[in-house]
């Protein structure tokens, strides 16, 4: 296992330690959310927990809970008690870019559903300022695509997101967009803006919605609550 | 034809006469923008105006279109010089409800890029205060459908529409909630909030792009700008 496998495991196991028998977790997608996952049906086939259901945000989520032993609901009425998801960008305030992975609509459908946040990732995703080094990703209509990135040029560089020669589509049906907005000074009021749009379906900002974030740093694991950073 | 159908192509008529040579135009749907889109095609064979093109904003728009002799080009980057559209509620500074058509995705995509939006509609249309008889038709996404409702219980009544037992499903492939909001102060507030709902794509408030309005009523045509009422 790599360094960074292995910082990636550990940050997992601390989060998996966030939850508690009988909770219903949101359960995020990628490499830091994974070890997670894993870590959750470890406790839950030692017994140290029991009675835990998630609610995954992708399909490859949902697969990788069947097979550590996490039964999965839909995305319904109820709340959730905990969801941990990976990130892009950790800015002040624990404001985040999501969506390089092409899952953020519904990360954050399921972020939104839950009493807490908790993020996870290694050092190199933590940034003084938002748009560092991510575009924003936007999940956008197919109808009028060119309409909507002509609107997007007035926030800097619009780029359909490929793989080869075509398009992504979401698992929604929809492209998506990376725009290269550079350093995102009010990441609320972009957010709103963007959402004006009416081709933008969804933004990457994740603005208020994570509560905390454990971080592997080369010294060991940090964790940041939003009350005391930003 | 009934005095109703009468006046639905006198205001159609007034509109067609705002189309000038060379115009870009959005052509909206329903039983109110269809005899605009018929007045244009009639100027357009005997000679009035030319080299007009149509963007439009439904199936049903396109094919009217095709038929009176309107060339359809889609959506792309390039401006529109005039939009004409119906309303489901027309209120003050020419805000509007629009959406029991299902179409007002695509109908903000055509508004957003055109230089002038006029809205055509009959007396009964206009209200003192949106939301005084219409709901307002939200876009959402399907995948976590309940949760997304759970989140507009805080906004009124969320009621997932229906035809016969099945969803209705929008051009877009995503379901439609008539959202009974009640009387609605701050239309521009509440389309904000609404759309920071990861599961909301749009709304049917249309606030501050409608630029004029004509409507019929019983004592003939009225024309309304924005700039004059509210």
């Amino acid at each position: 296992m790599s360094d960074v496998e292995a910082m990636k495991k550990l940050v997992g196991a601390a989060a998996g330690e966030l939850v508690e028998s009988g909770m219903r977790l949101g359960l995020g997608t990628g490499s830091t959310a994974n070890p997670f996952i894993e870590a959750v049906g470890q406790r839950l086939a030692e017994g140290e927990i029991s009675n835990v259901v998630g609610v995954a945000t992708s399909v490859a989520s949902a697969e990788l809970a069947g097979m550590v032993g996490i039964p999965i609901e839909s995305l319904d009425g109820a709340r959730l008690d905990l969801a941990v998801d990976g990130a892009d960008e950790i800015g002040p305030s624990l404001d985040l870019i999501k969506g390089l992975g092409g899952a953020h609509l519904r990360e954050k459908l399921v972020a939104a559903r839950a009493e807490r946040l908790v993020i996870v990732a290694d050092a190199s995703k933590l940034v003084t300022q938002l748009g560092t080094r991510a575009p924003v990703p936007l999940e956008v209509i197919e109808f009028g695509l060119a309409a909507t990135v002509a609107e997007l040029e007035d926030f800097g560089e619009p780029v359909l997101r490929v793989r080869g020669e075509l398009p992504v589509v979401t698992d929604n049906g929809n492209l998506i967009v990376d725009l290269w907005a550079g350093l995102i000074d009010q990441a609320a009021d972009l957010d709103r803006s963007l959402l004006a749009l009416p081709g933008v379906i969804a933004t990457g900002l994740f603005v208020g919605m994570a509560n905390s974030a454990i971080v592997a740093t080369d010294g060991g694991l940090a964790y940041l609550d939003r009350s005391f950073v930003g």
